[in-house]
């Protein structure tokens, strides 16, 4: 077992594309939005998944399967991939705080696990076991190897922030045994939910063993050859409908295909096979402009949690999983450094800010599950002290029987410094707004280290300092949103220039002490809807900057109902104007920032 | 065993009610729409439909059972009820049209299931056989009550065409093993699919039996108090969620909600239980009024077959069940009865018209399972010889998995000369219009026959004719539409008369030969969707008399869009404008003349 030498600690490591990773270890988050909720992140919800997943026996059945007992498995079958989201977090969080409880907690679980582990690799607390059926005998719906992904996936987090441990040697394990029992001449099929796909990949840039890489693309490129046996769903469900290289747009559960696009990316990067690339590309650019809510939000579809048609985005049944939001930003992070397009970084703002950030409440211990643009009715009260078995209620719940989305959000949160910037020959790029401080070293050994301060997203203003002189002449790049092309400003000590284009660059052989400031509109503007939406003909949506922001029935006069609310035509509301409700969208964020849809006069 | 001498062969036969239902066989559907419909019903249909379930096992089943042989089911947990729901249409059919080889499967079948019949009148090939599941240990998902139902409603369909035989008296076996099991004392509980409830009231007025009417009351009373293990899909989707009589709308699995409804009509009537028959009467007009399409269809959600919030009326998401059409069709009939409003045989015409006329193609051997109102795909193929899985494929199928729809529309056209006219002391109240012979006793002896000629719903005159010289002054009464309220015209003789209010009556000693003509206004019409419906915003729909129209693109010039269509704001079809298009409506109904949603101008 070798590993690949200083490996940064980055949340995805391609061998090639046209920008590279900062490691989430060269950036630090220092205060302002983010820094908020990773610290909400780390102490409350990490503590929260823990001891639910404990009150429930879902860590308790890794004990179980470790004794050999026949004994009933506790929660559903996709209940182990729980841990090793949690495990994922809890590696990035070790490493992001240092804080002791949290390693010994990963200490203490993986532990648990790795003893279930079975003499040939195999580890699934919930096939294989005495009184259990037998391993891979409902590839459909047993989620054993989209369990096994979240354990190599939680591996390679180690891996990449401590180095090898027992865990990590254990998830080595059981990717032999998934090439033993998957490659050429096994079992030809792959998993109902996909997610094995980008762990075997990441594994690979981890350790170097190729057959990782190699069995990854095996289950890629056998999607869409009808190996599940569909049933009621239809294959779409299962993305088996076409095979991925043919596919031009993403359809079926939303998870399980962008978890599957997410893999392809990885194996085409790494095999330079641009024509399985160029594909995941339009399938992510149809998606986008077809498919997708104004808050990034995917999956339009309660049945089957799926996307739905073209223009299929009714704001009251968005499915908008939280988990979708996830997946969705692993996506366009891939593509990001593959393509280098500010397209992707926009999307992961939009979706971060709307999707991911709105999950959970400001205790970051109850969760969105679903995240509709619009709700039309109070809802189910949220149960306060039991796992809700109604993930699409439209409410916030401590912890769900399908509780996939709570360690979603951690891992992500966790990790969120490996998105904020990108680096390359050239220089930095900031693709994401936050106080900050970044330290990291280009290519060729040039050492940039910037601080970045803002108050994101309640101003537009960013100022970078430079805070080490330059060895040569590099570029800063800061992404300029699309919502705020041809509208933003830079100010490089010569006073406000206009920018033009997707990025502010400024090439230079800084001197510490040097500033770039950038300064984008987040006024509040109306958004117009594609008219191809039925259900949003006549409405308009209000954003500010990254924010999609809600009118909610708590902030208006008693008695007036929230359809009663209209916007005058050719409207245009501001900060002055509307005093009275913006700023006041700050302490907002702790309910529910991110729908809004006023409709217009009706023409009756 | 009794039975209730001299039984009408109505399709409900409440105790007491503002209208007396009318015995299929006092009326002869003699042309036109309905009559073209019962004759492919009676003959393709019901070939059809048991060269299916012969070919799936699903008859097989009762084989197997009655052979105490242990072999694995053929079809899902409800396959059963199907067949009862064949055996019903062909009862009604034999005795509609007398054919030979209806009478002669009915009894090949019944015989086959009568042969499956345990010695204490249990009756499932799913449950308490060798190697199967204890009877009653899956109230929630088992089907048993709800097939026990549907057995016991084809049983009340072949008493009151029949008499008694050898499957009637199984029912009745049933019956008593289901009270023995379930009353007091019993299995305190109730299925998680209504259906038993207005089959066992129903069988009380077969048969008198008190006890059946008393289990028929529990099943209904129970319900809303917690019996049910609801799991993820919550206590709403089986109506467990409030009792019956403290809801004021229906909610849930729409087939589910209105054979519930329906059940508590049946017994609030036979008990004079005003306050549950009220409960009910306020969930109709709540329903009717914020949770029901154009169409009449119900249930607006995929997801769980359910209905939606208030509002809640996508048209391309519109589940709209075809057999929430069937169950709509029973509610509001009974509530027609008990009631007598207008606005019940209003919602009948819509929805036998617009969801269950539709279901079928022109061959009555492919089905629509949902109906929703837009397509914006072409969809998924629909396969010729093969079940289709996908019941919500929006395509019609010759069979599905789940396969309800074909034989709860065979039963429905079967039996539709049940739903012409009702009768009172009065006199005759024409609710439905159709080419057709009534030939009915009032309850004091008075004889009144009558032929109806109408070319409805392609022509809107209708002329009923007196056939035989009345013996005292009655009163003939015909529905008219809400559509055409003010605007229809009633000649006796002395020209054409506006009509006033939702009936226009005639009191007179009627001679042989008295015509008296009803003109409906038909043309074309523009219909203003409610404001608060999201995904109709901006829209209209076309009407014409009692159908919803459709545009498809395959009446479109080549090269244009549906979404191109507009209609300019003011615009009044008529059919001398639409000439092209109206009434060559005529020939579309072979395919889809449901939905319609034509996009005026936007804003944009």
């Amino acid at each position: 077992m070798t590993l690949t030498d200083h490996q940064p600690a980055a949340t995805v490591l391609p061998s090639s594309g046209a920008l590279l990773p900062v490691s989430a270890a060269d950036v630090t988050i220092t205060g302002g939005f983010w820094a908020d909720r990773q610290e909400v992140n780390g102490t409350a919800t990490l503590r929260h998944c823990l001891k639910w997943m404990e009150r429930l026996g879902w860590i308790g059945n890794f004990d179980r399967a470790a004794s050999g007992v026949e004994a009933p498995s506790a929660g559903r079958e996709f209940a182990d991939s729980e841990i090793y989201k949690l495990l994922e977090a809890l590696a990035w969080e070790s490493a992001r705080s240092g804080d002791e409880w949290v390693e010994r907690t990963f200490q203490d679980v993986s532990a648990r696990v790795v003893a279930a582990q079975q003499p040939d690799g195999y580890l699934n607390t919930r096939f294989g076991g005495p009184g259990q059926q037998p391993r891979y005998s409902d590839l459909e719906w047993g989620h054993e190897l989209y369990c096994a992904g979240h354990l190599i996936q939680a591996a390679v987090a180690r891996a990449r922030t401590h180095g090898v441990d027992a865990f990590v040697a254990a998830a080595l394990r059981l990717a032999d045994h998934i090439c033993d029992t998957f490659g050429p001449g096994g079992i030809e099929r792959i998993d109902g939910h996909p997610e094995i796909e980008p762990a075997l990949a990441e594994l690979f840039r981890v350790t170097g063993n190729r057959r990782y890489l190699d069995q990854a693309r095996l289950f890629v490129e056998r999607r869409g050859t009808g190996t599940l046996n569909a049933g009621e769903t239809g294959p779409e469900y299962f993305q088996d409908d076409v095979r991925v290289r043919e596919a031009d747009v993403l359809r079926g559960h939303a998870v399980r295909a962008l978890y599957l696009a997410s893999g392809a990316v990885d194996v085409a990067v790494e095999d330079g096979d641009h024509d399985l690339l160029s594909a995941v590309e339009t399938q992510w650019r149809n998606t986008v402009a077809h498919r997708t809510y104004l808050t990034g939000g995917m999956g339009s579809r309660h049945e089957g949690e799926s996307f739905g048609d073209d223009f299929e985005l009714p704001s009251d049944r968005a499915y908008s999983e939280t988990c979708a939001g996830v997946a969705s930003i692993m996506l366009s992070h891939r593509l990001l450094l593959a393509e280098g397009g500010a397209q992707y970084a926009d999307l992961i703002e939009r979706t971060l800010f709307n999707v991911v950030a709105t999950s959970p409440d400001a205790s970051g211990t109850s969760f969105f599950y679903v995240n509709p643009l619009q709700r039309n009715s109070p809802g189910i009260e949220a149960m306060v002290d039991e796992p809700s078995p109604r993930a699409a209620s439209s409410q916030r719940a401590p912890w769900f029987d399908v509780s996939c989305c709570p360690t979603n959000v951690a891992r992500t949160v966790a990790s969120l410094s490996g998105y904020i910037a990108t680096k390359s020959t050239a220089g930095v790029q900031l693709q994401q707004y936050a106080a900050c401080a970044l330290d990291t070293v280009l290519p060729d050994g040039e050492r940039v280290r910037l601080s970045v301060n803002t108050d994101y997203p309640w101003s537009g203003d960013i100022a970078v300092t430079v805070e080490a002189d330059a060895g040569r002449e590099w570029t800063l790049s800061l992404r300029v949103p699309s919502w705020a092309r041809g509208r933003a400003t830079l100010d490089t000590g010569m006073g406000d220039q206009p920018v033009l284009g997707a990025t502010a660059e400024v090439s230079s052989r800084f001197r510490s002490g040097d500033v770039v400031r950038l300064s984008l509109p987040i006024e509040p503007r109306i958004t117009l809807p594609d008219p191809r939406i039925d259900a949003l003909r006549n409405s308009v949506a209000v954003e500010a900057g990254p924010l999609v922001l809600c009118a909610e029935s708590v902030d208006l006069a008693p008695g007036t109902h929230l359809r009663s609310l209209s916007i005058p035509a050719g409207a245009s509301p501001s900060r002055e104007e509307g005093a009275s409700r913006w700023p006041p969208c700050r302490p907002k964020i702790r309910t529910r920032h991110g729908p809004t849809v006023l409709p217009l006069p009706s023409h009756r």
